[in-house]
């Protein structure tokens, strides 16, 4: 199962795409972050990141995404641009029929570290180490792209497992 | 120059195209709303008013689109799902390179009875008898975007007298 972590934003998109094999083998795939410039009209920047998030769905084909759900509870202004940017990610996930699952940052480190308070800098640890890398991946938002994807595989394996399935 | 006016949301767009002549000649081209059902899960009632959207862009062929400013002092989880409604909104208009102002509701009443804090009734009963309509049309929605049409028309106009262009 390929799995795209996606940690959506307009200035700043991360992605990570991981392989997740039976048994909690994982392989990466590759990871980055889709950026657009400041001080680009809002709407050019959301033509990028939906361009972008199409080429990215072409190329790892995934099976799933698992994206950062949206929360409103710190500043408005960059709320209202992260939830356009974030309209156009879903819109290129429909299109190319990818499912999608949604997780708030403390069900990513329940997922990652056991620990739903764990700080950031543990979750990233963490990811590097579950993921076999040399380093913590780079910009901050890939990495968070990366627990999301993890997040997913290990939410996805205890579904399967309480399920029997 | 033909303006289309746009009251976002993601379970109604209203929307209203208009025909504005210099001297204040307005012709009223066509209105109505793109409408997505309940319990449809948000991205793919996104792709359908991203098509649709573009289906109308190609329809008026307008200069400029008229689009309400997004507040979120109401109820937050609605203004999430708006906010993601908005962001096709733009990515459509942005790729059929359709140019577009915002203005707050308290500008629209501004522009189009004179009184930022008019009531809703008397923006909806001025922008009638300013189109030259026999009824108001329904739904608010389309009421809404040919307000935010006319709004722009006399915005537009007050700012050419202003710098003598």
């Amino acid at each position: 199962m390929v799995i795209l972590g996606i940690d959506p934003g307009y200035a700043i998109v991360g992605y990570g795409a991981v392989e997740y094999a039976r048994g909690g083998k994982f392989r990466t795939l590759g990871y980055g972050a889709i950026t657009t410039k400041a001080g680009v009209p809002l709407q050019h920047r959301l033509v990028e990141i939906y361009q972008d998030m199409l080429t990215l769905l072409d190329h790892f084909k995934p099976d799933v995404a698992s994206i950062e759900e949206l929360f409103f509870n710190t500043n408005v202004t960059t709320g209202i641009a992260v939830g356009h940017a974030r309209g156009v990610i879903l819109l290129a996930l429909a299109q190319k029929n990818c499912p999608f699952y949604e997780y708030t940052p403390s069900q990513v480190k329940q997922a990652v570290v056991g620990y739903g308070k764990a700080e950031k800098r543990q979750v990233m640890e963490l990811t590097r180490s579950i993921l076999g890398l040399k380093k913590i991946p780079r910009p901050d938002d890939a990495a968070d792209a990366l627990a999301l994807a993890v997040c997913h595989a290990h939410s996805a394996s205890s579904r399967l497992l309480e399920t029997g399935v």
